[in-house]
């Protein structure tokens, strides 16, 4: 047996009890990892610097050194967010709906653990507090894969809260991490059917597609968003301007961010000249249609690519339509379904809007930046689902459960 | 662009239209297909015809056949199916909830359509209509990949039906059949991303195992069944005598059919040799654990993979445990997370039973020949699912959706 597989199993193992565990010895075993986090400080930073030194030596950007380095304040953020865990409502056992059937049976949905969730994600290390924190509020067990460069940083948290959680009462085993950072276990693990229930991969689109190659287990896909704004003739065209810039500028690096800016014939006139102005006094690089390099010359000329291109910096392709179906049809075409939005003071495109988009989220006078499992209220998110399987969108504490049938009878058998 | 490709590329174009259409014209075209059905009896059963000398020819066993055999009856049986679907609440469009943000944001959840659906399956032509009805009433388009036994049934299948949607409103390319049976074919099927959003195999599990393998689009794994029954000390006899019975001998070739009884020690005396005197009696061949074989010495010896085989035949495996603790780690060990079965009146087993079996359908005194569309009250099946993801146990037209969501505002940005 692999440790790999090893590892697996132990988490398997641990998953069957973590099944049924009471939410007060979840809350109380968050609060007691939250803690540690807090008093081993130092050990985690300590490990981060040697994460910091090697990606240095590598040559990393500025932009991942900085995603990867831990401080005091941002331990205490990670403790933060499993404190915030322990307010959640447990999803674990909730009764969905139950009824009775003609013949006696009562037939009921019941709300319980995934079981073990595999996250194989990148640099950042909270991540890996945040995903073990989730999936053990939800009574999942956990094994992790995160990225190269902060495998030392992240064998120390594992260590920290894995010691934590087991003291507080929770299965040992129920947090796993893969020690090693070499691809052939990678694959292993996107593998383990008998032991893994669901693979959620977080981080950019190459690793996405390597998971999707490779596994067999089944995958949540999260995350990549070529998102649009819609401005409509209809359009309040302040408010289009406000929403058009915050979609792009509040943070461009986050899938949620737009990518591209389609604008109604009927006003491109009137409302390009000024966003596209606002766009590049923000430092955003425009990349325009034929038409919008007309009315704007200052943009530069958009490629076909670019319609599809998630830029995921201060870049923004910009296309005049045709009304209402061009632009639904060119976001069905070059979008990635994750967020979509229309500006418009006209019901009947609002509701075609809604209906005929199909991404995970659709707006109506509203920034694309609101698909967050914070921003819709769910407490918490561990990603944005982009497949249409399970669920889509911003995923909680709910969306790492699945349900079981429970079927009371008083003997009944079939005829 | 190959000959599969184009098919799914014209369901994926025709999904975007059905995704929105009114109930009204999927009913009247499911009427209009149930019509044709009936009207192109003869030249269904001919072609069927075909089929059967080919399978005769190939050696197919005569249970084979009569799973691929059609006439007047069945093709009728067919034509009700759909006819069934008519009277279904269509999901598409609910809202399954909404609510206000501390912002003034309205977010919801709206069921749409998952789009394009693959189903790749095994000889029973009757699984064409059935699903392609089920699809249709559900907003998707489908592509079928049918069984080679059975290509010139269904070839003739989905002509009769795929014209008569088309004429009653249906978007034309919504219901496609892989034309080639060839391996390569189904393999390239399982992996086009860019146009089927979910594939359903439906079959036995090297078919099963098969898709798993190859795919790269999301599956929803259905109907391997290794079920239980579980007679606890304080069962009422009489009871459970029938449910182990009717769960084994009812029907012994579907997937929620018991493989295996388990009896705790305390009443095996008592218990065993009356229920193996009526199942030897019904014709099924006992396998018993030492225990067993020494109460009842007509059985035969059980080997260790009889506790992890589904026999879909009048076998089963008989063992006697030491009490729930021991039956539920048999379960959970050697069980496939179909459906399972506690025969008790014990309060606390029942619900411990309930907690702690982790499977698609667990029963308290009832026969796990339940699960099942129909018996659970969805009016519909298109199969069961074994996986965690997506959902567990009989999918309906309900599981045959997802949601997106719906955000409505009046110019909300994030600060």
């Amino acid at each position: 047996m692999s440790q790999l597989i090893e590892q697996a199993a132990a988490a398997k193992k641990a998953a069957g009890a973590l099944a049924h565990l009471a939410t007060g010895i979840k809350d109380q075993a968050l609060e007691a990892m939250a803690v540690a986090l807090e008093e081993k400080e130092d050990y985690i930073i300590n490990a981060n610097a040697k994460d910091l030194k090697a990606g240095r030596e590598k040559g990393l950007s500025a932009a991942l050194l900085d995603r990867l380095a831990l401080d005091s304040g941002r331990v205490a953020a990670m403790a933060e967010g499993l404190r915030t865990l322990q307010s959640l409502t447990d999803p674990v056992g909730e009764i969905i709906s139950m009824w009775r059937r003609p013949n006696g049976l009562q037939v009921g949905q019941m709300r319980v653990p995934l079981g073990v969730i595999g996250i194989i994600y990148e640099a950042r290390p909270n991540v890996t507090v945040d995903a073990a924190g989730l999936c053990l509020k939800a009574g999942n067990a956990v094994v992790l894969r995160g990225g190269s460069e902060a495998i030392n940083s992240n064998r120390a948290i594992v260590k920290v809260i894995s010691q934590a959680a087991t003291a507080a009462g929770i299965p040992a085993g129920a947090i796993q991490l893969i020690a090693t950072t070499d691809r052939a276990a990678a694959v292993e693990m996107m593998r383990l059917n008998d032991y893994i229930d669901v693979l959620i991969p977080r981080g950019g689109s190459r690793l996405i597609e390597t998971v999707i190659e490779n596994a067999t287990v089944p995958i949540i896909q999260t995350g990549i968003g070529n998102c649009h704004v819609y401005v409509d003739g209809e359009a309040d065209l302040e408010m289009a301007e406000q929403i058009a810039y915050n979609a792009k500028t509040h943070r461009p690096g986050v899938c949620n961010a737009a990518e591209s800016l389609l604008v109604d014939r009927l006003v491109a006139d009137q409302f390009l000249p000024p966003i596209i102005k606002a766009l590049e006094e923000g430092g955003v690089e425009v990349r325009g249609c034929p038409e919008t390099k007309k009315i704007c010359p200052s943009v530069k000329v958009a490629q076909e690519e670019d319609w599809a291109t998630e830029y995921l910096d201060y870049v923004i392709s910009v296309k005049v339509v045709d009304g209402l179906d061009e632009a639904i049809e060119h976001i069905n075409k070059y979008g990635t379904g994750h967020s979509e939005a229309i500006v418009t003071e006209n019901y009947n495109r609002a509701r075609r809007f809604l209906e005929e988009i199909d991404a995970a989220a659709v707006y109506v006078n509203v920034s694309t930046r609101f698909t967050d499992g914070f921003e819709f209220g769910f407490g918490a998110e561990i990603g944005i689902s982009t497949q249409k399987l399970h669920t889509r969108g911003p995923m909680g504490l709910k969306e790492l459960t699945t349900i079981k049938y429970i079927i009371l009878g008083s003997g009944q058998i079939r005829r």
